[in-house]
């Protein structure tokens, strides 16, 4: 038997300069209709709860369609639901999914790093770091439940959970496919990325951008289990329930011993992170390409 | 053909304020029974040493029933044996294993963090520091013969070796546990388990204090091989010899070479590390709780 | 979609202190006989170029009989002729493969290490440090075709690679054994071969100076493929072209975002590392051990 440590995780040391929500309304809605007779759902527009307040446990939904892009309304109202159910003592882990068919997250929102002024997209990319320090090291058990394609941001969200299932859907893609469009992964993916399948799997495949199918995605170590579709959701109830059976403030400090490092790492230049973002987004070059790519795809549903 | 190092590796640049040794004696028994003519028992009380000095190998085995808790005393006879071996040029490697049916090691003994005062905490944790920081860089070939149950330090020892052997036995499970006790291990533990087994594993294991049966532990990285348990040792001996195949100078360098920025990590703030854990100990909840968990233990007994 | 970065790699951020070349000269020859029309085949004594200028690929053969053995000659030329690809933009990938029958390269060169003077010593060292810099951060798609015996040196210039391909022959056998010689492999080959295999299995490969067979290497992910004896190079150029649908860029700065830190810690102690080499190798007992074993190589041979 071993133990010790002094480390204390507090979720207010974290920055939190992530201050006005513009516009964001937290709302209740009436119950769900399958949804049993206790359960509320509340939440934001595009960020709906369902919480199980006797489990302790809340499942959260993205819906922002059609593929749930991280616009910044979308992270904005994240974050209040994330702090929200945080600051609540009734809930001791979340379950991710979506409420879009066919799509976990598209991943971050090309309009909001394309035509816009710095301003912009420095708040922006605040957003983006906020959310990501807030999830990595969260007190609350974190599960994804991946009911549709996982590229890019919306990889990288399911990464920062405790663990992850995936629908055995071959169209359902994962992984951190950045350089296909020309861009770079931010450092902070990569490392949360590299802790997850280790330094030669994330080397070879965020240099080629590669997009796992399930089975792949098992086996490289993105996912901790695949399981057919309508089991995603009732699979996440069961693994949250076996995380459910450990001390909180024991697993809360083991997670922050194993996370706090990497966090860190940005929490220390993250406004020379944002400069960094700023100045590159801004180039004519990576305008252009985002604007052709913006058009591509208009194109493509039109 | 490549080479190179200006590194050296000495014993001696060990902290080494683990002076004192109360009461320990070294005693020398009769030949085993069944060991061969030239083999001599000797050791301590608890740390029984079976050499064969021909092979440049010794034995060792835990003998504090029922489970081999790390007591204060086997801690220190374990050290006394330990370095009596590495400053004793006969030997060049050391096969760890147990005395008591069923069980390697319970782990870190609950008596000594439970009920007595500061000082008796301090100088607990300053034996556990030092066992590992011995055993983590001895330059001896190190193989752990696990033949019975393997949790939290006892898991810790035989990941500070260079070889695992883990007996069939689905009862033997293996692992860091604590979160299962509500505490938590200290860093030097998860970093060891991480070089072991990887991030991702390490983080999942030790939120969840998973152990392991011994098909999971070989297919994690925890053991290098699951044999059946009549020829845990006479694999660990073959293996020995392999070992022992590398002239000592180049794998020491090569062993302190993979270890000693994770020794470091320790060292630089070893006193801390004691304040910590004393902290952490002392305090009431912790106090009540490790006392439930030991009333549990003796009703179970008696 | 994710994105970001300010870092910018230049080749020309490198350390460029190898400056004169002894006596190497860049020949051009005929169009080899097999090689297609536009092919031209150049490059040095040691190091053929073949160049498919429309594909934007070179194949780069050591051709140093019988071995490979890594002289200062062949570093000399393979840094020339590597600086000569890079910055000629008409190339984006090299593939890396051997002239020479049975061996990609054994590895350093004995010769140069024994019965010379620090000086030369010093130079030498100097050489093996800057073809690794310049390999593993190459701005280059560097993909192994191993078609033969790769310990060692051979083996670490494989693992700078992108993608290692290696021959399914059981006597191709590949690792860093340089502890089977009496020696160490320097820190940054076991910083190169951890982010390859990982933290567990490098130390146990390190320690007792591991070859593995083909099937064993790609196990471990020393490897990242293994094909007939006669496909070696077509896989090459099959896999080099899925690399090569990459945007360079973004291919570039992703490689640079993943090495760079290792990079760096040779970099910060160059000089160092040099002083340690010379000190080592001109020690009595590692020239005695070293011209004992070349000697045994000649009656071998003999």
């Amino acid at each position: 038997m071993a133990l010790a440590v002094g480390i204390r995780v507090s979720s207010r040391a974290l920055p939190r300069p992530w201050a006005l929500l513009q516009g964001a309304t937290i709302r209740r809605t009436e119950p769900a209709a399958g949804g049993g007779d206790s359960a509320r759902r509340f939440g934001t527009q595009r960020v709906l709860v369902e919480p199980d307040a006797a489990a302790g446990v809340a499942v959260m939904k993205f819906k922002n369609p059609p593929v749930n892009s991280l616009s910044l309304e979308l992270l904005t109202e994240f974050i209040i639901s994330l702090e929200k159910l945080e600051n609540d003592k009734t809930f001791r882990g979340i379950i991710l999914t979506s409420d879009c068919p066919r799509v976990f997250s598209a991943g971050l929102d090309l309009t909001e790093m394309c035509g816009k002024n710095p301003a912009h997209y420095a708040e922006y990319w605040k957003a983006v770091q906020e959310l990501w320090l807030r999830l990595y090291l969260s007190n609350l058990v974190l599960i994804a439940a991946i009911n549709g394609a996982c590229p890019a941001g919306g990889c990288l969200i399911s990464l920062t959970c405790d663990y992850r299932i995936l629908a055995d859907n071959p169209k359902y893609l994962m992984g951190l496919n950045e350089t296909l469009l020309g861009i770079v992964a931010p450092f902070w993916f990569k490392d949360t990325f590299v802790n997850t399948i280790g330094h030669r799997a994330s080397e070879q495949a965020l240099q080629l951008g590669l997009l796992f199918r399930p089975a792949e995605a098992l086996q490289v170590g993105l996912v901790d289990q695949v399981v057919p579709e309508d089991q995603v959701l009732s699979t996440a109830l069961s693994v949250m329930a076996r995380w459910m059976a450990i001390p909180d403030h024991a697993r809360q400090l083991t997670k922050n011993m194993m996370r706090k490092t990497t966090v860190d790492r940005l929490v220390k230049q993250r406004d020379t992170d944002i400069q960094n973002f700023v100045s590159f987004i801004s180039r004519d070059s990576i305008q252009k390409s985002l604007q052709m790519y913006l058009e591509k795809l208009k194109q493509k549903k039109g």
